[in-house]
């Protein structure tokens, strides 16, 4: 075992380096004063120089021929530490280094461009990101489909061909249930200005209801929510809004579903490869259930209803059926970060088909804004308007990051499946939640999938929690049956 | 230049690493969640070893003797390169691993020590720190004395002889002082409760008064106030006390000081060895001369005492002559962090003599509790009461900072003589500080001493500053005459 023993001590240092890392980042969003943006950079270099070397050292080989082990938690953190080591080794240094510039590059081109409503000023830059990363996927690919070498990064064992399957088959009833929807009468929407104090209050407050611990994290405000780093320091951000609170309770929902992810892995694989949620899309699984199923159902839309009252007195809605609605209300919009439940996946499922297509070369980056705006025309009924609103509205591309978007869908596909469970196993649920209470709901999911960290591949681990191999059916019937019920569709 | 160009690429990483580590360390006193801890202490570990593995790589010694530089800047940017070079590979790494393991073990066993007022229980890890920082001397400085080798560290160029004859011109005088000033009726001193935002608001606009840019840094809270980075991220922290609101702002002026060394360093030497601070000792002196030469003074007193004023309403205070005395009240005290101008000093010669002699061999460190408690009633006139307030209340030692306390008084002579030279380039000082005004003083300061970082030895920024060799003579003069007129003596 000492090859084992010398493999794992030197990766346990690598995973303290990545916690630093990512702390790094989360300082940059919440604390890093405006004057540090130069210096904040090369220490970020600095810090991922030091990670690849390591994640490029010669002797994580030599231990991986050399270790000997059994059992499962052993066998597991070989399996991650021996991908991870031979997808890094295929990428040549050259290419990993000219990706990070470039991608560094297009970011600062893209956000400028999305500033100026300008396309074309973003495309050759884009076009060299989509080429590098061609050749990356060749690299780590060989002669098999380069789309699956990306989506491998963060959805270990995805395919694009499954996830095509899969989301064939929820675009047409997903399109269906929006015009269906959007046919019908809109709920009353919030028309209050919302205190900042009051909204962050309540926000704890939630974040303490879906079983979030504070004593192993902290809560703060950024531009975007997000949850960053694992094992015993968990951070999250929220943000408000004076007239939408919904953006500030469900985006810390959704915050604290990753988070808790991330703190309910077993202790044992602190600062080792199994401690950390497994896969985007089993992660996002763990936000979404917690925002939506959970967080947007009419039992727990029923006590945040009473907590709003509490917060913010009279604020304009009459009872819980109506309170119920506003939270579900689906209404026309470009922006994905901004979609209901309804639409969210049909925004995430035309980025799959577009990026796939350019990446088998289907599609030119020069015909991408065409074919973005003729498809969201013919899934949501009505023009992009202007390129912020459209093929310029998200950051990933810019970053190299293809292959990312469908883990968002897996993810509420995951949670569909995991719900279902969920509900046969606790039969309360719904009195539970509404009285706030999720103890029972989160447990379940902490003992199913959460405690598991990265113990299993990522299908395993919602196969076995479920008891079935995932598909896309229970969350197309949870949809319907939800917003029949809402809109009378 | 070849080999200048990749010594100081490779240094630059290292610096910009060394201010991750650096903010690691803020984090933890400000906003790590208390469950934090032990993944902490392995993120610290992993962070310690990448800089030390840095710091021997054998690279450097190829550079610098292929290095063949021309100019100031160049020239102190290898000379301190090669310092560190040298003087880190002298010192073996077992004794460097054992050194770094025994005094975070030492460090633990101090604080239980200290609250138990169990001086018998620190003894043997004390006396095995004292072995190895010998050792360690022994190293570094072959048969040369072992505690200038230590001191070196803090504070380049020092010895333990020369301080010593600074330090021995400057007992007396202050110990005739302290006897003088503790004869007399003492200042009222305040009490009163002042709320805790009242202070902290006052705190920050003090900061600013003093030139601290939160452009370029920002403000918490932590139990102990520190200052921590360089360059362009420099932060500070303060702490408040219901009773003493003089703790907050006089500790946020001096960390204010120190900041502003860092924040007013050339721009050119941004992550590069000139980039901060040069000795403890200079930093300490502008930490000390912000603080009490300036901060301290009759004039700015007058303008504080109206800002607490506005805040706090009347504060039982009647006015300016009293609010000076009572910012300048000197009374006992067992304890050299709470201590006052006059008697800060003679806590920190006390450390300075006996760590010399545990050093030098002529103080066993069993003898070292009875040494203290001699040498304190010699000096303060009367018997330490308990270990916390004696031998045991300051971290240093457990830490293996031998060599560390005499910068603290070295900073204050160095004030002295800065304050002298700046009285003399600036006439209208007290004018500027009864408005609260700082400006003339401080860019003096930053002319002449913060802007050049690292660019000239320790003595030599003094030196260069007031055009003389620094001696114990303006500070004596400085304390005698300020003393004489609030006490009559």
């Amino acid at each position: 075992m000492a090859a084992y023993d010398d493999l794992m001590a030197f990766q346990r240092e690598t995973e303290a380096l990545g916690q630093v890392a990512g702390r790094l980042g989360w300082d940059q969003e919440t604390m890093m004063p405006e004057g540090a943006t130069e210096q904040r950079a090369e220490e970020h270099g600095a810090m991922a120089n030091v990670l690849h070397g390591r994640r490029v050292d010669p002797r994580i080989g030599e231990w991986l021929a050399a270790a000997d082990v059994t059992g499962e938690v052993a066998a597991a953190n070989v399996r991650h530490i021996r991908r991870s080591y031979e997808r890094t080794m295929k990428v040549p240094a050259a290419l990993a280094a000219e990706l990070a510039k470039t991608t560094s590059r297009a970011h600062r081109i893209w956000a400028q461009a999305r500033s100026d409503e300008d396309v074309a000023a973003f495309l050759p830059i884009l076009k060299r990101v989509v080429e590098l990363r061609r050749e990356e996927a060749a690299a780590v690919a060989g002669d098999a489909d380069p789309y699956d070498a990306l989506l491998d990064d963060y959805e270990p064992g995805a395919t694009g061909a499954a996830l095509a399957a899969m989301f064939d088959a929820l675009r047409p009833r997903l399109v269906a249930l929006r015009a269906a929807i959007l046919d019908k009468p809109a709920p009353m929407a919030l028309d209050r200005v919302f205190d900042e104090a009051g909204q962050l209050a309540l926000s704890s407050k939630l974040a303490e209801a879906f079983g979030y611990d504070v004593t192993n994290g902290r809560i703060d405000k950024a531009v975007h929510p997000f949850s960053s780093g694992s094992g015993l320091d968990v951070r999250i951000t929220t943000r408000t809004a004076a007239r939408d609170p919904f953006n500030c309770f469900y985006s810390t929902i959704h915050e604290v579903g990753h988070a808790c992810y991330e703190q309910n892995i077993d202790r044992d694989y602190l600062l080792t490869p199994l401690g950390a949620g497994v896969s985007m899309g089993v992660h996002e699984s763990q936000s979404r259930i917690y925002e939506n199923q959970l967080g947007r159902s009419e039992a727990f839309c029923g006590w945040l209803y009473g907590q709003m009252r509490d917060a913010f007195g009279d604020f304009g809605v009459p009872d819980e059926a109506a309170f119920y609605g506003c939270v579900n209300r689906v209404s026309d919009g470009f922006i994905r970060t901004e979609a209901d439940e309804v639409q969210y996946n049909l925004h995430v499922l035309l980025r799959f088909d577009l990026e796939r297509a350019l990446m088998s070369g289907d599609l030119a980056v020069d015909d991408l804004e065409a074919a973005w705006n003729d498809r969201f025309a013919a899934d949501f009924g009505f023009a992009v308007d202007k390129p912020s609103n459209g093929v310029l509205q998200d950051v990933h591309w810019s970053e190299g990051l293809f292959g990312y978007f469908p883990t968002y869908t897996l993810g509420n596909v995951y949670a569909g499946c995991l719900h279902e469970s969920l509900r046969g196993a606790v039969p309360g649920l719904d009195d539970d939640l509404a009285r706030g209470e999720t103890s029972a709901a989160t447990g379940w999911l902490r003992e199913n999938v959460q405690r598991h960290g990265g113990l299993y591949e990522p299908l395993d681990v919602i196969a076995r929690a479920t008891g079935q191999v995932p598909t896309e059916g229970p969350l197309l019937d949870y949809l319907e049956a939800k917003f029949s019920g809402i809109y009378g569709v």
